[in-house]
């Protein structure tokens, strides 16, 4: 099991992945222990922990990233926590493909991330899930329309807002500020093909 | 892979644990592949389905209800689903205790779940994770005070609202309704014994 | 006072306006007893009702509306509710123009709206305030747009979302299902003219 | 018109009614033009302000607050923004009593406002509303008891959420973080007198 105070002790770099992303990446995705995973972009590493923890030994995190510094950060925070030998960290651009085939998931958190659909439409086995993370609707439109033209099914598009509350004897109230927003997410499925006549 | 269509396709008697939810307790929980986790009450057994795949077979997933009706429909979904070597379920009253020891993480979904705490505390490792799932606001308090008394750290009390999005060429919007509340998740770890001097 | 049961009992053709955004709509506007208002489409006339009990017998509210049936449905429902007084009910179309000056307030809530923008600017006071009221994000940046152009102050936009509770004596929760989404507000200011030296 | 720049300027003492409650306020509980309207307690005065500009010349507020240092800091607000006339500032504690009658609504944003519910009651006309403002969900239910106790109706009972939106060329999407809470809002009405036979 994971403990999440790990995450406060990994050096930070681009923006990441919160844990109620992660959580519903995973759940509405339907990953779990042994399943393939394709990411990218690799950020500081936090999205691949989450989900190396999620597939565990029998499964495997493919992480793309073609910049150097996040790369190298993303490795030193896989290394920090043992997850080497479920997290391969590539420095690559997941625009000029993705290696992996027979995927359970693919999971998209980078701008023009729409140029990476069919390359992730390749990579995933039948029923197979593509997610997308976006900040912004205008991203969405771009991703779910190349999800349709690539094959994919019709996307699923959600956004979680997670609200701390204050249990205390002298009452009970919802924390006074918070996280409003960090991005929507988009599911879509590989449908298996039909079968000829 | 857990394909999420199969819950449509179970029989549902009690109010079910949805996928948001799931999601959210596995995720914040740190639960993942190879993780041994006791839950009570078993329901329709769509929580035991959602852990078992967040486990995998070298996990396991412990169930308790005490309504013979209950869980003889959970014991059906978990077959329909092929899970029963890695759900375990059992017709007892978890208020009589839990028989499981040195487990990852116990999760109480039931009615005077306070009163199930102390038995989670013994049967939780060190690190292990309770987590408490109630409707009202009213519960949570019973249930934070009851960890606190049993010497568990503070709980961490969320809630989750995930809202569907509709993204079209005639412009994107959130749906018009929607669920606006499940329940309240509390969370807490049961913490390392101090070496004695 | 409004008595607010009154919306109940009146006739619904086109989408209505619901109360919190008929509150937060006059509230973040500033509008208040005595001011003149102007908006579009009359709808069913649930915002000219509303806003007419705000702005009392010494504020007026202008209506326009193209469509007959809608036009005369308001007319009936303003009627019923003895507010004739103080709603002017037109039906014109207000892409043609706006007739009143030096108006407080201006709130548009049709289609294409953005193509009015440039004659609620010539309507309103210094000062006043331009609402916008739109189901889709996309229309919010055609809008916002037109208001940058036309000469509006920069655009504060907001959604609201209001959730019922249960306080009961059996434990005290959020309502299981309710409105997630009517539409996005918009408020920009005429600025003051700058003096010439 | 109320220019909302307005509260910037003024000096802060207790906590505000923000904008988005102040406006739910009085639209759900349907105040306009010409209402007599008490609050308590006065606070920093914003609430006052914000109820005055509702009701304008033709309405009034009384405005009761038992700190001597709070109703100071009230009626200096209340004359900064010109309101003396319509904002009538009273030094006593509305647990001793409310000196007006036949009001159309009373809002109560007080720590043990139960304790004031009769009180309201005696002062409200038939058909009146009573509003309570309460930051914990405990207080929600000692309030809305002891409004059942004093023969008003069933208490509807709201949050408001209000999420900033940034709409931009480069995407639109919601502000990262915001007010998740400020305090949940109950409405209930004094039912008109059954006739006697």
């Amino acid at each position: 099991m994971l403990d999440l105070n790990i995450f406060d002790k990994l050096k930070r770099g681009p923006q990441v992945v919160v844990l109620k992303d992660a959580a519903v990446i995973a759940g509405f995705a339907g990953i779990g222990s042994g399943d393939k995973v394709v990411e990218a972009g690799s950020g500081s590493g936090f999205l691949s922990i989450y989900l190396a923890n999620a597939v565990g030994k029998d499964g495997k995190v493919y992480s793309y990233e073609w910049r150097e510094d996040f790369h190298k950060l993303a490795a030193k925070n896989v290394a920090k926590v043992g997850m080497e030998a479920i997290v391969e960290l590539k420095q690559k651009s997941i625009f000029d493909g993705i290696e992996e085939e027979n995927v359970d998931a693919v999971i998209l958190d980078l701008a023009d991330s729409e140029k990476a659909v069919p390359h992730a439409f390749n990579a995933l086995r039948e029923g197979g899930v593509l997610v997308g993370f976006h900040p912004n609707v205008e991203q969405i439109k771009k991703f779910t329309d190349a999800c349709k033209a690539a094959g994919f099914s019709e996307s699923k598009v959600i956004e979680t807002i997670v609200r701390d509350w204050l249990i205390r004897d002298r009452g009970s109230r919802p924390a006074n500020t918070g996280l409003m927003h960090t991005g929507f997410l988009s599911f879509t499925v590989k449908p298996a093909l039909k079968p000829m006549v």
